[in-house]
């Protein structure tokens, strides 16, 4: 994929707190591993020893300091420049799966129409940080936020962006929904709201239909 | 100053590794607090719990993970971010003064001559992150980096950045008087291979001139 038969795939899954991302992730390690692929699992912000620390200080809560909407975008694309470089390229070339848990979509949706950041930044920085990288497919899990927040509440105490108010995550979930609509071939809409084995149905068709691209290359 | 009688003043401390940074903020701290002057000192990257844990997440070396150039310009920005919210705009409408160990110019002087960042990006980031706030004066103390570093290798084992080779800190050093050719006005530029009892009075008469403005400003 990445537009050359001998590369690896790059998948993202995106979504807002609790619509069952960690669950799809491990569902389609597990399903890969059966069609012997070689597949990394990593996250955003996060996926190397440095980019988690910049992930840490992103999402610890702070009482005494507020975070600066400012220092929230540019950690989070600082994280991603370190990510990109440590780990998304190298196994894209090595000729591996690289499943995210989030990555460029992400900060459109919670930088951009949470925090109300210019479009024209966003895509600054995704030309500074991102380049031509782009997913080959990306599963966005979508719900209604009242009901992934009342889920993630159940895992206990949440983390400095979870505590964010309801309205943001309405943002959130808009601004994901209208980044799909700008590129609806490499986004697949999952409605979240499914029985588990609904949304895995649907998971696994976007990943054959990989899978038989990939076949038909070599 | 900063454009108004009643607002604080803003100095910044600029100079490659080794040149007398910290010995010369220890001389304003005092010499300022004799002239009953309110003074914030403070650093980058650093200055507040949030931007100090950036600084370390810069500065420590790291063997198994080399950090992006990217991830160091944007973390460099990040840590700014917080730093001008938090501490620096906050102390100079309170009428302080803000003595800050490095500054803007040090991101122009190292990621932008050092690691080889279009200027154009620097300006970009810049626009984002500091707008119009402007150190009221700059001091830039200046010497041959090979100089410095040898003083800075006597304080014992070297930062990720310290790490870096000579031909690295020479072409800071040009990118630091590049800076200040821009703006001679703002910038004193001290040779600091001269005693440190002339390096204190070209100092001192850099203080002396502001205190003399606020003076005459009320």
């Amino acid at each position: 994929m990445q537009g050359q038969a001998h590369d690896g795939v790059f998948l993202t899954i995106e979504g807002v707190e609790g619509v069952g991302k960690s669950t799809a992730v491990k569902f389609i390690q597990q399903y890969l591993a059966q069609q012997n692929q070689t597949v990394v699992i990593t996250r955003e912000p996060g996926g190397t020893v440095l980019a988690e620390k910049i992930r840490e200080l992103l999402l610890s809560p702070n009482a005494n300091e507020e975070m600066a909407p400012e220092t929230e975008l540019l950690l989070m694309f600082a994280s991603r420049a370190q990510h990109i470089a440590s780990l998304i390229k190298p196994a894209i070339a090595a000729k591996k799966w690289v499943v995210s848990d989030r990555f460029l979509d992400a900060s459109y949706a919670y930088q951009g129409a949470g925090r109300g950041f210019d479009l024209s930044r966003l895509d600054m920085l995704s030309h500074w940080v991102v380049g031509a990288l782009k997913p080959d497919a990306t599963i966005l899990l979508d719900a209604p936020p009242a009901l992934g927040l009342a889920r993630a509440k159940n895992r206990g105490a949440h983390d400095r962006i979870e505590q964010e108010k309801i309205d943001f995550f309405e943002r959130v979930r808009s601004g994901y929904l209208a980044r799909a609509a700008e590129d609806p071939t490499r986004f697949h809409i999952i409605d979240a709201t499914e029985s588990l084995s609904a949304v895995h149905a649907k998971i696994k068709a976007v990943l054959d239909k990989i899978l038989l691209d990939i076949c038909s290359d070599r």
